[in-house]
């Protein structure tokens, strides 16, 4: 089986952007603030926008299962208040459970959480708690910056979001460490926000030591963990400058690094210097990169075709980062498939 | 001849750090304020610092040359105001350029910009035309963030930062693009801003057009160009998705990626996907990874033991690496080794 642990809900119908609009028009005026209750999408409606979208590229890529969250970039974070977020979680991951339980052998949810600046992430507990508990999530998107680009919240380390470890241990429930749009127009938000978090999320991890207190607690860094393998001889030497343990006992057994690296030399890299147990396949399409690559011909996105073509994974490797590894650190995952006999 | 474009005064005389220490305490403290002469560093107390650290080390790992810049992460242009920064950076690069008479064939002058936080970079202008008329800095550290981690500046291509350009092709310099301290507790400086700032450096250029009104404009981007190369297929698909022309046409006759990259697989990836005459010979050295790697027990900043273990490169390849591609960019570098018959 080839499980793609990272896909939003890019192409949700229309009617959920404009619903998403009226409501940020109602942050200044209440009463053209919307119900929840007026958005309208139907199952046919859901049903389409997949078909013709993700699952019909699943198909063609040869992958089985995506765990599957709303839209990344759309979560904005910093918009309005915590109600404000707490609405727009809640109808972004039931959209979300929708998928899942129209095709149930192909999507299974990951729950976006209603974060908002500066506030307290003990908020979120309620909705994590109903999508593990009513939709099956079997896992978390964190936002380590929900300012959107002006990184005020603490760093990921600190017991500010502690709240979160500690329901996420007892759920034994993975977070992919995933921020939304950049509204600092410094940073682009897939060209430069995404990478950087990623960077950050794992240098914190470094200079902290959040994994003695959470043992079981596990990151999964997407986008191929940032600028982290590239430079995984400066991450190895600063861990030795702070009298840190080796990375792979200091922090490789609770971080792992998804495939979404859209060509060949990168996924390579990858694979040379990440051990195999903390890489997991992943494509994130339909996402940030559409196109096709006028040098390869192929999608820029089409992640499986890099681990097809490496000549450092074997077969073995590749059902690792497949299969193996996902249902692994996606424990939630794993007893729903093994309940289905997979 | 091998030159390393990248090396800062790291090792200066703890003298240095107290008068700036002193300085910070005298903008809340206006009688502590000391003056620039109250700083007494001797000639002898200059070559004690670069013969016992920097010369050693060039000299063991083979290097010739390092052009030579005030320590970067002790710019802090966030500290005080624009007159703090250019009594500091006066300080610095005066440091420097006293570095460069004393090892004339060893060290030329890098300078650094008393850049401010919300001023007009306009203001940079006075000290850069003295660096490169008095004491022949060959190019300039630009700091895209000068408020250290908060991003408050306009991206590079932004006409907040033209008249700079200007004097940068007027006087044919090439800029590296450099922050300095983070002091953001989210990024640790040299293992996530240093990384990010150069990420989203190339970014900014990508989705701007900056290289359209300065066809001779060069930037330097540091630390093997941060999350770049390993996210090239990325980067190329997001140009295309803009509509942008090709990276090689796009941006890559103006930027330029160094060598700082602490492991083989890093070295190699760069030289993978990164043209030949795009990359620039550096180490960094001394400083932010100064240990030894107990994998290949070499230093993680002897970056030439990774060029010379490339498997990719060619002796010419490596020429353009070690110096002809340094003397293409910084042409003042070049005029002055031609004009000592170099």
């Amino acid at each position: 089986m080839i499980i793609d642990c990272h896909g939003h809900f890019t192409t949700a119908p229309k009617a959920l952007e404009d619903w998403r609009n009226q409501q940020i028009a109602g942050i200044k005026d209440p009463s053209a603030m919307p119900k929840p209750s007026q958005l309208k999408i139907s199952d046919d409606e859901l049903r389409e926008a997949i078909e013709t979208n993700q699952l019909r590229l699943m198909k063609e890529r040869g992958s089985d299962l995506t765990l599957f969250s709303p839209r990344a970039s759309f979560m904005a974070h910093h918009i309005g208040d915590f109600n404000v977020s707490a609405t727009w979680a809640g109808i972004c991951n039931e959209l979300v459970y929708r998928v899942s339980r129209l095709f149930p052998e192909h999507f299974v949810p990951v729950a976006m959480l209603p974060q908002s600046p500066g506030v307290d992430p003990a908020t979120c507990i309620a909705e994590l708690e109903k999508c593990v508990k009513e939709y099956g999530a079997v896992g978390i998107n964190l936002n380590p910056d929900p300012s959107g680009g002006h990184w005020t919240s603490p760093p990921l380390t600190d017991r500010h979001w502690w709240p979160i470890y500690e329901k996420l241990v007892e759920y034994d429930l993975p977070a992919m460490i995933h921020v939304s749009t950049s509204c600092n127009p410094c940073f682009h938000t897939t060209g430069a926000h995404y990478l950087n978090a990623d960077t950050t999320a794992f240098m914190q991890c470094v200079q902290g030591d959040l994994f003695k207190d959470f043992p079981t607690l596990k990151f999964l860094i997407p986008h191929g963990g940032g600028a982290v393998p590239y430079h995984w001889g400066r991450f190895r030497g600063l861990a030795q400058e702070m009298k840190k343990p080796l990375l792979a006992e200091h922090v490789m057994n609770n971080i792992f690094f998804d495939t979404c690296v859209y060509h060949q030399p990168g996924i390579d890299l990858l694979n040379t210097v990440i051990p195999v147990r903390n890489v997991l396949f992943a494509s994130e399409m339909i996402g940030a990169v559409r196109g096709i690559d006028p040098e390869s011909g192929h999608y820029y996105d089409d992640t499986k075709r890099y681990i097809e073509a490496s000549k450092i994974l074997s077969a073995e490797d590749r059902h690792q980062i497949y299969e193996g590894n996902a249902r692994r650190v996606f424990p939630r995952l794993d007893a729903l498939l093994s309940s289905k006999g997979l």
